[in-house]
């Protein structure tokens, strides 16, 4: 009798985050209680603040890459519920200070923070979300772990900061735009891959396996990101649709079409992306000319390609059901929008 | 022949910060130059907005806490470098974040570094130092000194929370205006002369006598910075007389006088730090109000209680160079102003 491979082995990746939710369950239930009690203080503001970031329904996609990584690894231990919550406490931090930062109304379709508590509650509370994670990073006692997280915390801002002074110039190229999108989303979802590994000791190459997962997909996601701005229904995204283009975010997609275009519309879109003074008449004219030039799918096809080096990071690792959930994700990172 | 005790032993402490100055010379070159190198990055921005608050000229206290409690414990290593710059940029992100959040205009005499590049990057420049400050203290390998500085980064943080919802009442008592400055100023403080000992392996007496000193000179720092503002000049400062009263900071000064006076002076204090319409007129009619009442003239024998509770800290520990320079930088810090 030949090795009985299960027919579910070979399957086409579907497009779901279901099996990784199913396969994390248990623990992310574990990771929940930790970030409740953790953003516990005697300071009444920052559990209310948290709270409300925290109950917004994000999806939690970086933690449960933490914790499948970690349990495709083999790791036994507990300090993976740690590290996934430091993980989703630097995520969420970064949100509140990137609201300040683009003046943000909405997030995942609530109030953003700084609209209900003032932007220095969302400057504060970030800060001690920060500090509150690298206390359990500390708890978790892994100076591998450590390292890679705190570089993340460094990258991301640099990332921001990039986004600032670089990509809100239509000149910008592809490349730097991908620079940006690299450190400020990127670099956080390949942390919290990589601190599974490093948690189970595993060998080099699998440390680098899922960092390079973890990197190409998060480029695929802020992509697809990109492209439902632009695309999606105000329902579906938690955001208002044409955010980016009324806050003169410059996007891979506005990129593209600008670039493919004539005078008169790169004239549009200096216009437009430059200025305070867009409308919903500018948001139509910028849909129309995205489709022109078939921006918008383009975009997601660069997202598709990063979404391919992810799965093939993986490729050498041995089957497990967690290395099929990861794969999933990766598809139902991009089918959000195609 | 008895023993030899050197004249300087028992001298009275000086009011000078020149001698801790020049015992940790040779180190804050290293420290400098380590800071310098650590705020390099290809994104222009960040090492511009660090330049600019790094070179204005800050006393740099908190590094020589951390370099001079190492040397007194006897600690031969390198490691004293890192933690001091990690310290330097923990306090440089604070400062960054903290003129976003009080809207300053002015920081150390200089421009506030928000009204020069604007409050996006005070953040996020803010963002990067916290990053950078906590993978220089994963190089210099210390899980003891992680776990003291990112305690710290969160109450800090909690601490300024605290201020924006609690001391910004007339009604808050002389014990919530001292949680709020144990948190924001005296943690790192503490942080900084603790890991001192942790980097040297001391024992237990001697981590908790330098942080019961940090935290009690911080205590002491904060009350004199707080007379201050009502009390020296603008260019001793490098802040406006009077930022506070016209920021509507309520600070230990102000909490004196209003418990002390009659109803028709509360009345004006309420005025005055709840609204925005204080005026220089404002300003001198409670200048005449804390004088009255002896306001300044009492914070400042607070913060010389508080002075005297960091020299007993240290008063087990055998006599050394750096025990004075330390004795004398608490009476140094509360002559500022007396």
């Amino acid at each position: 009798m030949g090795v009985v491979i299960p027919i579910e082995e070979n399957r086409e990746p579907q497009a779901s985050v279901e099996p990784l939710v199913g396969l994390t369950r248990e623990d992310m239930g574990k990771v929940n209680a930790l970030i409740l009690s953790k953003t516990g203080s005697d300071v009444e503001m920052i559990p209310e603040v948290a709270k409300h970031l925290i109950d917004s329904g994000g999806k939690r996609l970086r933690p449960m890459l933490t914790l499948a990584a970690a349990a495709l690894c083999g790791y036994e231990g507990d300090h993976h519920i740690t590290l996934a919550a430091s993980v989703e406490f630097m995520h969420t931090a970064t949100l509140l200070h990137d609201d300040v930062v683009d003046e943000s109304d909405m997030r995942r379709g609530k109030q953003a923070a700084r609209m209900v508590w003032g932007n220095q509650a969302s400057v504060l509370v970030g800060d001690f979300l920060l500090g509150q994670a690298f206390r359990m990073m500390v708890d978790a006692g892994s100076m591998g772990a450590l390292d890679v997280l705190s570089t993340a915390s460094m990258v991301i801002a640099e990332g921001e900061v990039m986004q600032l002074s670089v990509a809100q110039s239509m000149e910008t190229t592809e490349d730097d735009y991908l620079a940006v999108i690299r450190a400020k989303t990127a670099a956080l979802f390949s942390a919290a891959a990589e601190v599974g590994p490093i948690l189970a000791d595993s060998d080099k190459p699998t440390r680098d396996a899922f960092r390079s997962f973890g990197v190409n997909l998060g480029l695929a996601f802020q992509l697809v990101d990109d492209a439902l701005d632009y695309g999606g229904s105000k329902a579906d995204l938690g955001k208002n649709v044409g955010d980016d283009f009324y806050e003169g975010k410059v996007t891979l997609p506005v990129l593209l079409a600008y670039r493919r275009g004539s005078e008169e519309e790169r004239k549009f879109w200096r216009t437009a992306m430059e200025s305070d003074s867009a409308d919903s008449a500018a948001l139509a004219q910028a849909m129309e000319l995205l489709a022109k030039h078939g921006a918008i799918t383009d975009t997601v096809a660069r997202a598709r390609h990063y979404g391919e080096i992810a799965r093939d990071a993986l490729a050498p690792l041995p089957a497990s059901e967690q290395k099929r959930a990861l794969l999933d994700v990766v598809e139902f990172c991009i089918s959000r929008v195609s």
